[in-house]
C-alpha cells in the first residue's frame, strides 16, 4: 500500500513534466534513478564526459534557467567541458514552414549515424514561448531519428528574447560537444532574424527550398540567401523532380549576383528527397568539401574564434540590460517615465539620462 | 598692426572650422558675433525660440559633443524646446547611392518653401566618420536650397554606432522643430540599418527609385520597400519617361506583395524629375493625405508616442554599453578576454559573467 503510493505518486509526477529530451526507450530508466536526485556539478561533468544524456540534459535545463543559482553551476559545468567541446562540425537548417525541414533532418541525420557519426539536433525557435515550439515540436517526424542511440534531440530553449535563446543554444552545442556529439545540427524557422542568430554559432548554413513556392515568397528571403553556403531543394522525388532541377538552375544564377564570400567557398545548389533519399548522401559530401577548404585556408578556426567573441559581447549586452529593466527601483518608474515619453511631458533622452541616473545611485548603495 | 593681427588670426581660425550648418551669406555676420562667446543654456534656448540659426546650431554640435558637461546642457536645452517641438512632419528620404537624392531634396525643399513651409535637412550617415559625410556633404547640389532663408541643411553627425548618430539626429529634430522648422526631411543612404533607424524617427517614408537599376538591385531593397510610405521614380524625364512610367507599375505590383500597412495607408507610386520639377508637387500631395487619414485614424499620434518610446529604450541600452565598454577595468580586461575566447581557454558565457562581475563591483566602490 505504501509501496503503492510511492509509486502512483512518483508517476504522477512524471505525468506533469514533460520530459525536454528524447532518447531510446532503454534509457528511460537510467533516467528515472537519475532524476531521483540532484546531482553535483562534479557528477553532470563526468557524466556528460561519458556521454551520459541524463547528465547532458540536466545540465542544459541548467542553462535554460532564470534562477541564478542555476546558472552559476551551469557556467562551472560549461567551463569544464569546455576542453573537450570544438570537435564538432556545426551545421544550420533553415527553411520557410513547409519546406519539409523535418523529415530533412530525419533523413540527413540518419545518413549521419550511418556513417557513425553522433549527431545532435537542437533549435532556435523563439517563437517556441508562445507556441510551445513550433519546430522540433512534432517529434512524429523523427521517429526513426529519435529511436537512434547515436541521435539526441532537444527541442528549442524558450525565451522572451531571441537573443536570450540563440545563447542558450549556443551553450548547448559546447555541452552536446563534451558528451561526444561531433555533428551538431541546428534547427530554425524564416521568423524575424533568429537565421542570423543561428548564422552566428554554425560552420555551415544550409537554406531548404522547394520548388515553386512563389518568387515572391523565395525573394523575401534574399537576406537568408545571401548567408547560405549551400542551397538544397527539397522534395524532389516524383512529378517534381523536374521543377527542383529547374529551381536549381535558378538558384545557382541568383546566388552569382551575391559577392564573394569570405570563406572562399562558392555556394552550392543541389536537390534532394527526404523520402527517397535522393541527394542527402550529397549534401553531406558539400559539406565535407567545405570542411576541407575552410580547414586549409584557416576560414574555419578565424570564424569560430570570431563568433566566440560576438558571444560574448552579446552576452555582456543582454545581462546589462536585463540587470537595468530587472532593477526593482526601475521596475517602479519605467511605466509612468514611458508614458510621460509617449504624451511629450519629458524627452526620450532626458527620461533614459534620469533612469540611468536613478539605477546609478542605487547601484553605488547596493 | 595689431588690428590686423586680430584680424588675421580670426581669419585663420574660421578657416580650420567647416561650418557645420549652411545658412545665407548675410546670417554670416550674426554667426561671426555668435560665435565668440560661448552662450549659456538659457540663451540658447531664447536664441532657439526665436528661430536664432546661430543658436540651433550651437545647440546641435553640444548634443553631438561626448563631453559629458556639454551633454548636460544639451540635456538642459532639449527639455526646454520640448514644449515647443513636435508640430512638424518628419520625412525619410533613402535610396542606395545615384536616385538623385540631393537633387531631389533640392527641388522638393524648395517646393516645400515656396508654399511656405520652413525646411530643416537632416541626414543619418553612420559612414560619415569614415568618408566624412558621404551624403549632404557635396552642398553644391543644393544650392538653391542652400541660399533659401527658409532651409537649414545640416551634415550627419559622426560618431562610432548607427545607434549613436541615429540618436544624435533623433534630438536635434526636436531643436530644429523648436526653432520653428515645420518640415523635416532626413536624408539616408541605403546602408546597412541607418534605414531602420530614420523610419523610426519620421511619420512617412519616401522609397526613391530610379527606373531600369536592374532587378538584382531592386529585389535587395525589399525590406526597404515593405517600410515605404511611397516610392517615387526620380530621373522620368526625356527619353527616361517611358521607363520610369513602366518601373511605376512595377512597384506597384511588387507593394500589393506586402501585408496592409498597421497606418491603414496604401503605400503610393509615382514618378517626378528633379529636373524639370515634373511630379514634385504631386509628392507633397501624397504626405497631405498620408497625414489627413493618418491624423483622423489615430496612427500618426500613436506611431509618435512608439517611437519616443524606443528612443527611450534605445538610449538606455546605448548608454549602459557605453558605461560598461569605458569603464577602466573592462578597458584593461577586454582585449586579453577576447583573445582567450577566441583560442577557447574559456567560454564566452563564463567570460562574459567573470567581465561583469569585476563592471559590478567597481561599481560598487566607485
Amino acid at each position: 500500500m505504501k509501496n503503492d503510493k510511492i509509486k502512483n505518486s512518483a508517476l504522477h509526477e512524471k505525468e506533469g513534466i514533460s520530459p525536454p529530451e528524447i532518447v531510446s526507450s532503454n534509457a528511460v530508466e537510467t533516467i528515472k534513478n537519475f532524476r531521483k536526485k540532484q546531482p553535483s556539478s562534479q557528477e553532470l561533468i563526468e557524466g556528460i564526459l561519458n556521454g551520459n544524456i541524463s547528465a547532458l540534459s540536466r545540465a542544459i535545463t541548467l542553462v535554460e534557467s532564470t534562477n541564478a543559482s542555476h546558472l552559476a553551476k551551469a557556467n562551472e559545468v560549461i567551463n569544464a567541458c569546455l576542453p573537450y567541446a570544438n570537435n564538432s562540425v556545426r551545421i544550420g537548417i533553415t527553411g520557410v514552414p513547409g519546406v519539409g525541414k523535418s523529415t530533412f533532418i530525419e533523413a540527413f541525420g540518419k545518413q549521419l549515424t550511418s556513417l557513425g557519426k553522433k549527431v545532435a539536433v537542437l533549435a532556435v525557435d523563439p517563437s517556441s514561448t508562445i507556441s510551445h515550439g513550433s519546430i522540433l515540436g512534432d517529434k512524429t517526424r523523427m521517429e526513426e531519428l529519435v529511436k537512434d542511440h547515436n541521435a539526441y534531440i532537444r527541442p528549442s530553449a524558450s525565451g522572451e528574447t531571441l537573443g536570450g535563446v540563440a545563447r542558450k543554444t549556443r551553450e548547448t552545442i559546447t555541452l552536446c560537444e563534451a558528451a561526444g556529439f561531433d555533428t551538431i545540427l541546428i534547427e530554425t524557422v524564416g521568423v524575424g532574424q533568429s537565421e542570423t542568430a543561428v548564422h552566428s554559432m554554425v560552420d555551415f548554413f544550409l537554406l531548404l527550398k522547394i520548388s515553386g513556392a512563389g518568387d515572391e515568397l523565395q525573394g523575401i528571403k534574399r537576406g537568408i540567401m545571401e548567408m547560405a553556403d549551400a542551397i538544397v531543394i527539397n522534395k524532389a522525388d516524383g512529378d517534381n523532380i523536374k521543377k527542383a532541377n529547374l529551381a536549381k538552375l535558378e538558384f545557382n544564377r541568383a546566388l552569382h549576383l551575391f559577392p564573394t564570400k569570405k570563406s572562399g567557398w562558392t555556394p552550392t545548389t543541389s536537390t534532394c528527397s527526404s523520402l527517397t533519399k535522393e541527394g542527402i548522401k550529397g549534401v553531406w559530401e558539400i559539406i565535407e568539401k567545405f570542411l576541407k577548404l575552410t580547414k586549409t585556408n584557416n576560414y574555419y578556426f578565424e570564424k569560430r574564434a570570431e563568433q566566440n567573441q560576438y558571444w560574448m559581447l552579446e552576452t555582456i549586452n543582454e545581462q546589462l540590460k536585463t540587470n537595468f529593466y530587472n532593477h526593482p527601483e526601475i521596475q517602479k518608474l519605467l511605466e509612468s517615465t514611458k508614458k510621460a515619453v509617449s504624451t511629450d511631458e519629458i524627452s526620450p533622452f532626458v527620461a533614459a539620462q534620469e533612469l540611468l541616473n536613478v539605477y546609478q545611485n542605487y547601484k553605488k548603495l547596493s
